[in-house]
C-alpha cells in the first residue's frame, strides 16, 4: 500500500481521490468533538504522525513521532505529505501546528540513509518527496506554525521555515540552521530562496556557506525564528499565537500569503525535474557518497 | 472643472499644459518671497491641500487637510496628484515634506466610500487615481519626506512609504501599517513591493498576512519609519532632515533614486490595466462588498 | 609590459598563459615554506601589491601598498586583478585576506585621475578594469576576508563588500560607504546590487542617495561590516576567522557561494559593454568633469 500512496503523490487527482476515502473515518470522529484523530489508523505508517484536530477551533496539531529523531525519510515524508494534503482538503481546518513528540529534537532533517548507497532511482524518488513536502507546506492555504521544541538542523530547519511563524524552545543546547555544507553537500536553490525570504540575503549567504547552526538566541536575533519561550510553553504558545492568526479572514490572508510566496514556489514548480536530476547527479558522485559515509560513521561513533 | 482635471490626469501632456497655466499665479507669488502658496485658490478643491513653498530653500510642505481623517478619496487623490505634479514641474522645488493638518491622523488610507456600493466604472477610476498617486510619489525626482504626525493605516502607510524618509510622532496611541487583510481585502502587489523594499520580505509577509498596525516604537524597530520624535517636533525635524538631503547634488541623487525604484515602478507601469481590472473584479464581489459594509457599520457605531 | 598585461586582461586565455609563466618563480619559493612571496618581483608594478602566501594553511594575505591611499587606478586595479587571478589558479590557495599597508586607509576608492580630463578610450579601459576587479573578487572561489584597517569609501567599500566577511578597525575616525553621490556621480547598478545583497534594499536606498559614510559602529549596526576589533587585531582576527571558514569542504562552500552570487554576477557579465558605454558617456559630460575638478581642487586645498 505504501508504494501505492507514493505513486499517488505524483498525481494530485489520484491522491485526492484516495485521501477523500481515507479521511472519511477520521473526520467522522472529528466532527463529533475536539478529538484525537488517528490518521489512517489501519496503516502501518500511522505511528509516525499523530494529528490532533480540534474541530471547534479549526486547528490541527501534527506531532512528528518517528524515532529516534524524526529524520525525513522517504517513508516519513510521504506520510507527512499525505497528512498535510488531507488537512488541506478539509475546509474546516484553518490552522496547523507542527511539532515533535521526540525528546530534544524537532527534526534531524533529511534521512541520509535515503541518499547513501542507494540507486539513482531511489534518490530521485526521495528528492521528489522532499520537493513535495516543501511545495505543500510553503504553499499551504492553512496558517502554519512551527512549534520547534528541539534541535532543527538542515531539512528540519527547512520544514520550520516553510511555516508562517516559528516558536522555538529557549534551551541553549538546541540549534537550528541549514548546515548542509558541513556534510560536504549543498542546499538547493529553493532551500536558499526560503532562507533568503526569512532572514535576508546576507545572513543566508553566511549561514549557508558556513553551514551555521544557530542557538535559539542567535536564531531569534537574525530572524530565523520569531519567538523563544520555555520548553514547556512551546506548544501552548503556538496555540495562543494561532488564535491571533485565525482572527484574519481566510480569503484575504491566503491571497496575501500566495502573493508573497508564489514567485518562490513557481521557481521550483517549473524546474522539478531538472532539480531532481541535479540532486541525483550530485548525490551519487563518489566523492559525495564518501563524505556521507564518513558522516554516518561519525554519527555511529558518537552514539557508541 | 473637477472632472476636467481628472480627465487630464490620464494624459500627461494635457495635464502639463493645464497645470502650467494654473501654476502661474501661485509662482508669481512664490518668487517674491518664501510664502504660503494657496494652490488653485479659485478652485473648490483647494481647501483639501495646502502647499507652502519656500522658494529660498527649494522646499515645499504639503499639508493634507481633508477632514476628518485625510481619507484618500478619488477627489482628494486627484488634488494630491495635481499638487505633486505641479511641484515636480517646478525646477526650483527640490524637496517636499508631506504632513497632515488633521489632529491625530496622517491619513486614514483609501476612502472606503469610493469602493463600497459604487459602479465598476467608479471603482476603476478610483483605483487609477491610487495608482497615479503611488507612481508619482514613489518615482518623484524631489526629495520626499513624510512627517507622520498621526496614525497612518493602509493607504496612509503606503503614502508614507513612497517617501525617501519617514519621521513619526512618538505617541504610542498612533499606529502605522498595511492592515488591509483585517478588512477582508488584500494589498495589491505594488503595495507589497513597496513594503518589501522598506522592511524586507519576512517582516512584510507577517505584516501583510496579519494586517499588523505597528506602534511608532515597533515601526522604528522593523524599519517601517526611520525616526521618532516628539509630536511637536515632527515637522521641524523633517525640515532639518531635508537640509541634509539638499546637500546632495540633485542629478546624482535622482539617478540613484531611480536606479533603486525603477524596477518596482516598471512592474506596475506595465500592468496598470490588469491591476485595475483585478481590483474592480475583487472589490465588486458580493462577499467583499459585504465585508466593507460591515466595516463601515462598525466605524459608524464607533463614532456614535 | 604594463600595456601588455592590460591587453591580456581582456582575454582570459592569454592572461592565464601569461600568469602561469609569471607565477613559476613565486611558487617555487612558496612550496618550500610559509614565505613572503614577492609577486613578479622583476616588474615595476610589484611594489603596489605584496602577497604573503602561507602554503601550510592555504591562506594568502594581499597587502595593498599603493601610496598614499591605495587609490584604485587603472594600473593598481590591473595589478590587483593579476595577483588575484594568480592565487585563484593555485589550487593550494583556499583563502585570501585583503588588507592595507597604508596607514589609516583601506582604500580610498576609484582613482579620480583616471576619470578626470581623460579620453573616452582611457575612461573605458579604466572602467573595464573596475568591472574586472569586481567580477573576480565577487565571484572568487576562494574564501575572501576583508581586513578593513582604515577608511574605505566608494570603491574601497565596494572591494570590501565583494569579500565573504568584513572585519573593521573600531577606530571612530574611520568610515566606510558608497559616497559617490556626494561627488556628483552615481554608483552603477552592480555597486548597488552588491550593497543590496549586503545590507538590504532600504539601507542601500538611503546610503546611496545620501552618499553616506558610516562610522565602524554604524557600519556594524546595518551589517555593512561583520565585526569590529581593535586596530591592532584586524589582521589576526581575519586569520582566526579564516580558520573557521577553512573547516568547510571547499566544493560545497564554492557551489553555495556561486548559488548566492551568480545572478548578481551574471547581470554585469551580460552587460559589460553597455555598462562601459554608460560610464564613459556619463563621466565625460562637462558637468560631471566640472564636479570632479572641483572635488580634486578641494582635496588639494585640504592637503595644503
Amino acid at each position: 500500500m505504501k508504494m501505492a500512496l507514493r505513486a499517488c503523490l505524483r498525481t494530485k487527482p489520484g491522491l485526492t481521490g484516495l485521501l477523500s476515502q481515507l479521511s472519511c473515518s477520521g473526520h467522522a470522529a472529528a466532527r463529533r468533538a475536539p478529538a484525537l484523530v488517528a490518521q489512517r489508523s489501519s496503516s502501518s505508517t500511522s505511528q509516525k504522525i499523530k494529528v490532533d484536530f480540534d474541530q471547534s477551533s479549526g486547528v490541527a496539531v501534527m506531532h512528528m513521532q518517528s524515532p529516534p529523531v524524526n529524520s525525513l525519510s522517504l517513508e516519513f515524508l510521504t506520510d507527512v505529505c499525505i497528512a498535510l494534503e488531507k488537512l488541506e482538503m478539509d475546509k474546516s481546518c484553518r490552522g496547523l501546528v507542527v511539532t515533535s513528540s521526540q525528546p530534544k529534537v524537532f527534526s534531524a532533517g533529511l534521512d541520509i540513509l535515503d541518499m547513501y548507497g542507494k540507486s539513482p532511482e531511489h534518490c530521485a524518488e526521495f528528492w521528489k518527496a522532499v520537493q513535495e513536502m516543501w511545495l505543500k507546506f510553503y504553499g499551504s492555504n492553512m496558517i502554519t506554525i512551527a512549534a520547534v521544541n528541539g534541535s532543527s538542523p538542515a531539512g528540519g530547519c527547512l520544514l520550520s521555515m516553510t511555516c508562517d511563524y516559528r516558536i522555538m524552545a529557549d534551551n541553549p543546547r538546541y540549534s537550528i540552521g541549514l548546515n548542509e555544507t558541513k556534510l560536504g553537500i549543498v542546499a538547493p536553490f529553493w532551500f536558499k530562496d526560503t532562507m533568503v525570504n526569512t532572514v535576508g540575503h546576507r545572513a543566508t549567504e553566511m549561514a549557508l556557506q558556513l553551514g551555521l547552526l544557530y542557538s535559539p538566541a542567535e536564531a531569534l536575533k537574525i530572524g530565523l525564528v520569531d519567538q523563544l519561550v520555555h520548553e514547556d510553553q512551546v506548544l501552548t504558545t503556538a496555540t495562543e499565537t494561532m488564535t491571533k492568526w485565525l482572527a484574519i479572514p481566510d480569503h484575504a490572508r491566503q491571497l496575501t500569503k500566495s502573493m508573497m510566496r508564489k514567485p518562490t514556489i513557481d521557481k521550483l514548480a517549473a524546474n522539478r525535474e531538472v532539480d531532481v536530476n541535479n540532486f541525483v547527479k550530485f548525490i551519487t558522485k563518489d566523492s559525495i557518497q564518501k563524505s556521507l559515509g564518513m558522516y554516518l560513521e561519525m554519527l555511529k561513533r558518537r552514539k557508541a
